[in-house]
């Protein structure tokens, strides 16, 4: 029998998240261990009169769509890679695609050279922008021991968080955070403060997105970018960030000018270090994003979940989304994109000098 | 640890049966409990600088490439099917295909209903036909305990009986299979005889091929096409033989002018009825096989082993292959091609009047 929760998952994704009509031609992307969810969605496709294709996860190096046979294939692979036109093919006249993270060992590219990974990375870049173009495309996650075991949790454990987050009301959640959004969207001026914390960024003519899962299930953000050289400050990220594949915490930075000035790392500096050495655009911040999932309640070493933790906000280092940048404003460029997050329970975020969270809770609610 | 065995049939495939050159696009076909043989064939692909992509099996309604997924999608669509143009881009863009038998359960699709089936396999007709056209595809099989059980084994013995088949000297079996494809190619007539069997029939102007694993693996036959009106008289068919899913067993033919007149099994005789009436073509032969791989040495309900059987021959009901007929020869049209089993320990071949096999030993040998 598969967990009826499985089932819910599968209908969010097709009915809200990629909004699957008849004659769709669908890819999944997943390993084995999503068997259960990649059956359901072969359900819900088929009731719509959809067409789905199932990829194993083997297209790209990131954790979460990656498996075993990646890691044989890039092991045994010492020549510059080709690329898989087959592949594109297939995405191309794909309506929609759905990603699922499901590994059953979440470090299983771990001795694979960083120099390989780039250059796979590099080789399947128009790959990725083949997807990022599509309208109809969603990231999720299939619980598994490994991602449990990451999160510090048993697996049954595990499925009452992933569920909890992902099963929610999502037109009320969508109503929500758009009273953020349009509050975001209309602010000159943000400001956190909290324990060794406070910094202000000037949000002016840029845009403010709400994320109700489309393209990653669960949602349950707010975000937007600074004006790239208003940023000034400083802020500590009092939770931990996994970047690179390793957990980063306590990092400090001081930001002049929009540039970050000074940094500090309490675990694994050198790996913050690298990330702002990337770019010019690396030593910059891309992103303010805000937690407002209310079924996220602790760190579980997962993006896709921790960036939407009820009652933190996020600096990125690097890129700015597309989406948030006003159309005469300068998009922050740059290779990387980092989350790192923190608590907002003793703390507080103003716009345009008013206070609308303090200690974690909005003032309207 | 990956069994040695598979590792030594992944490089048999990617070396002998489809030749994968660098740069070549490769699509696998499989279902997760082939992940060892999926995750070896990466490897491979990897030292010969070619790229994988890997579709869970949900393409076919035959056992062998289909799964929970499909079941899952069948029994949810009641509506005409839709062509998944985005499987179809992916297998035209695809150098070399291989698809991987490797069920958990060989019943899987037992409450879809035949008429579903159906439609399915006509909607699936254009891939078919891409397959076929294609000069690097080949089918082969991953142990599964489904299988074991289905061949009345354990996993540890079948897993002994599938590599005995496969990890072969191909070479040698290719010189040895020469001698009667030889022979089978510039017979006139050839003649069966044994318990409660004598039948003749012309391969004039007919070709015989020499299977050698190189569309399906292991190999291990030599096979050709009678000349269609001029098979004559009766064979009793001792070794059971799955049709559409039902072990038929005992069969016995009478043949008049290359037409069935006659016919009874002992086991599910209604499934033989069902064929034999499904076309013209039907209850006619289509194909004369000798089964020569020493490898196999028992049935095991599963035609990729059984027909290659050492000591057997098997006829074709229906449809004969296009290698096998003459230019100036008709060949045998059919929606179906079902194999049916011969033990030969107590018969001969002879090919015009001359013992080429006795008791299932050749002379030659």
């Amino acid at each position: 029998m598969i967990d009826d929760r499985v089932r819910q998952q599968a209908t969010k994704l097709v009915e809200w998240c990629v909004e699957v009509e008849p004659g769709d031609t669908v890819t999944i992307i997943a390993n084995e261990a999503a068997k259960e969810l990649v059956t359901a969605l072969h359900a819900e496709l088929g009731d719509r009169g959809a067409e789905p294709v199932t990829v194993y996860a083997t297209m790209d190096v990131s954790v979460g769509l990656s498996g075993e046979p990646m890691r044989a294939f890039l092991q045994h692979h010492d020549d510059e890679f080709t690329s898989p036109s087959h592949l594109l093919a297939l995405l191309e006249e794909s309506d929609a695609v759905i990603g699922i993270r499901s590994d059953t060992n979440t470090n299983v590219l771990s001795d694979v050279s960083e120099e390989t990974k780039q250059r796979r990375a590099e080789a399947m870049a128009p790959f990725m922008d083949v997807l990022t173009e599509k309208e109809q495309v969603c990231g999720t996650q299939h619980p598994t021991q490994a991602w449990a075991q990451r999160a510090g949790m048993s697996l049954p454990e595990y499925e009452d968080f992933v569920y909890g987050a992902m099963l929610r009301d999502w037109a009320a959640v969508e109503e929500k955070q758009e009273s953020l959004r349009e509050r975001l969207e209309s602010a000159s001026e943000a400001r956190i403060t909290g324990p060794e914390t406070d910094i202000t960024m000037s949000l002016d003519g840029m845009h403010a997105v709400s994320d109700i899962g489309e393209r990653n299930f669960p949602g349950g953000e707010v975000f937007t970018a600074p004006v790239v050289d208003s940023v000034e400050g400083e802020i500590w990220f009092d939770k931990p960030s996994m970047v690179q594949g390793h957990e980063v915490e306590d990092v400090r930075l001081t930001v002049k000018d929009g540039t970050i000035v000074e940094y500090s790392a309490g675990k694994n500096e050198e790996t913050l270090e690298s990330v702002l050495s990337t770019d010019e655009g690396a030593s910059r911040i891309g992103e303010l994003g805000v937690g407002m999932n209310e079924g996220i309640d602790r760190f579980t070493r997962n993006m896709l979940f921790d960036e939407k933790m009820d009652g933190t906000v996020h600096l990125a280092i690097g890129r700015a989304y597309h989406w948030t940048v006003g159309e005469d404003r300068e998009q922050n460029q740059s290779a990387v994109h980092v989350d790192l997050l923190k608590d907002m329970s003793e703390g507080r975020i103003e716009l345009d000098g008013e206070v609308v969270q303090e200690d974690g809770e909005f003032v309207w609610e």
